[in-house]
């Protein structure tokens, strides 16, 4: 077989975000010869400090490089010396909507041997994919500040949902659910209070869901949803949900599946038009930066996302079975291992399988 | 002592809000005589029932006398055959905008012998008071929808966040936490993404928290906050937040201690201007009603939290011992009993109480 070469951007960010990106990539490197892959991985220094050094969160020019790429591994970006919003605006948020990754996926999932806060909460009851809006709704930074500093100031935030915007993130959850052995797709919104924007997601629910007659749908609001994911994770397979509602849903999923140190995601765009970001759900935690002892899982299997939206599943599935494998030991041996040795093990793994 | 009348209306709703308001109402009654109490009700009927029958959701003469009452006890409403949110938007968010109930107030407290899905927490470790903003934010029912129904749609709904409104809430919650023991508070919001109504909220807490260097201050964006009520629930005394994150954490808040069955509410006008609104935070359930099984829990701590509005804490601490000991007796026989049995046994143990 041919090898195909990946040219692969790279932002490592900050804090813990290149101990984490760097054991990305060498798991990422250690399944790519059984698969006839080449990586091809160009780094970008953007964050915290390029902001301090330039001022720049991300220039155009870095945004029209990273465009010549197939897709992104981003580690974290922020740091409590930047004021609150800059990074995130100007670099993470800009990314997402200039790329149009309008599907932030998140799959949740309680692997064998990991411990959840649940108590008698099996694996079996958590496994499910959390198909986030990355594009609008109240992240599409519209609203604004009048009479600011005065008894009279107000200040508005505007959610911005277009049937646009929803029908094609719904597409792609259906599509999705269709997929998975349960078919089930729960829309999680609160139309009983956001009742413009939620008869719009509804209505395009019902409109798409006519189209998959097999996959059963369910609606919760974000307060009932909430409370599920905790007394009741079993009930969900699929969610789909606004870009506000899926921010605080899963990293509630990151905590009930075992923490923030193994939640994935990818900022898609499903056509292609421009490269894919794939990046941990945690943050870039100045804390334990430096240390060695961040958990580098979450960026691991946020790299296997990175495999299945380039088409090769087979690779995706190599490092995940290795994750999986590596989780179950660390529930038997329990020492703490550092963040190499972590990524270490992982890519032993992931040479080992056949 | 002379007597004291307590003019009460009272709504008992739809679904099991009729069968639990009848056991906050009996253990009311238990509790008053020994305070030197006489309660007034008057019930009024609202909700389904009546929308179905004259398509009102509170008439403006219902409004007005409702004003003329101390405090109102409600139990839920809301039914599948009104569609979402014209009961919602039309009586009870009407209720807490009208009467302005800028502070919807809810202890997040795990009793003893309560079984909280968290593996290995204990009654210390849940106990805060979350004071949610009522009247405005992504509540205020702003927005529209343009080429509804065509390609173009756009659906909007904007957080309305005032000076006015941000701060009479934050000094609220000020003054509660520094009362508390722990005397910590917590704002939660999302103001690297919510840049305008985020640094107004923050400003306010800056700026209002000078006045009480007594009080720890303490900020969490909503999606970490949302994993630390499942992880460590003990980071939490007091949590201010906006009226979206209160309506979802609280819900979150209610899981972890023990259920929605047991968690409480009020709608409080703290000065008075008009009758604040005590009710559980569960919604109508209509799978469970008229089977009386549904738990009137909560209702029965809402109608303490009433009391203590009303200026009656010893009262209230009466109503909360005897709450307090039967869900210990309960733990103990383990039975399950009817929604007239608990209020049954909650008004003996008030009433036992010397
Ligand atoms: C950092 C922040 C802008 C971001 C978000 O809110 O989307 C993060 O919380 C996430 O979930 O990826
Ligand atoms: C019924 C609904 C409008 C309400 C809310 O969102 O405030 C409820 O969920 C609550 O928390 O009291």
């Amino acid at each position: 077989m041919a090898e195909r070469t990946v040219k692969l951007a790279v932002i490592p960010g900050d804090g813990i975000g290149p101990e984490v990106v760097a054991e990305g990539l060498k798991v990422l490197s250690a399944a790519a010869p059984a698969h006839d892959l080449a990586l091809e991985t160009t780094e970008y220094e953007l964050g915290a400090k390029r902001w301090h050094a330039t001022g720049e969160t991300l220039p155009d020019s870095v945004e029209e490089e990273l465009r010549g790429h197939e897709a992104i591994l981003l580690g974290a970006v922020g740091d409590p010396s930047v004021p609150s919003g800059v990074l995130e605006r100007g670099l993470l948020l800009r990314l997402r909507f200039s790329f149009a990754h309008y599907v932030n996926l998140r799959p949740v999932r309680l692997y064998p041997g990991v411990a959840t806060p649940l108590a008698g909460t099996v694996p079996e009851d958590i496994d499910m994919l959390v198909v986030r809006e990355g594009t609008e709704g109240p992240y599409a930074g519209m609203g604004g500040v009048m009479r600011k500093g005065t008894p009279g100031e107000i200040a508005t935030q505007d959610s911005v949902n277009t049937r646009f915007g929803v029908e094609r993130v719904v597409r792609y959850a259906f599509a999705k659910a269709a997929q998975r052995p349960r078919k089930k797709l729960t829309l999680v919104h609160k139309d009983n209070v956001l009742t413009f924007a939620g008869e719009l997601w509804q209505r395009v629910v019902r409109e798409v869901g006519a189209e998959y007659p097999q996959v059963a749908v369910d609606y919760l609001h974000v307060d009932a949803a909430t409370m599920f994911f905790v007394t009741q994770p079993g009930r969900f397979d699929v969610v789909v949900t606004d870009n506000l509602f899926g921010d605080i849903l899963t990293d509630l999923g990151a905590a009930v599946a075992g923490g923030i140190g193994l939640a994935a995601s990818g900022n898609i765009n499903p056509e292609n038009a421009s490269p894919s970001m794939f990046e941990p759900v945690h943050g870039s935690a100045p804390d334990i930066a430096g240390q060695g002892v961040a958990d580098p899982t979450a960026t691991i299997l946020s790299s296997a996302l990175l495999l299945d939206h380039l088409g090769l599943p087979d690779a995706a599935r190599r490092i995940e079975r290795a994750v999986a494998d590596d989780l179950q030991a660390r529930a038997k041996d329990g020492g703490e291992r550092s963040t190499a040795r972590i990524g270490d093990d992982i890519a032993r793994r992931v040479a080992e399988q056949g």
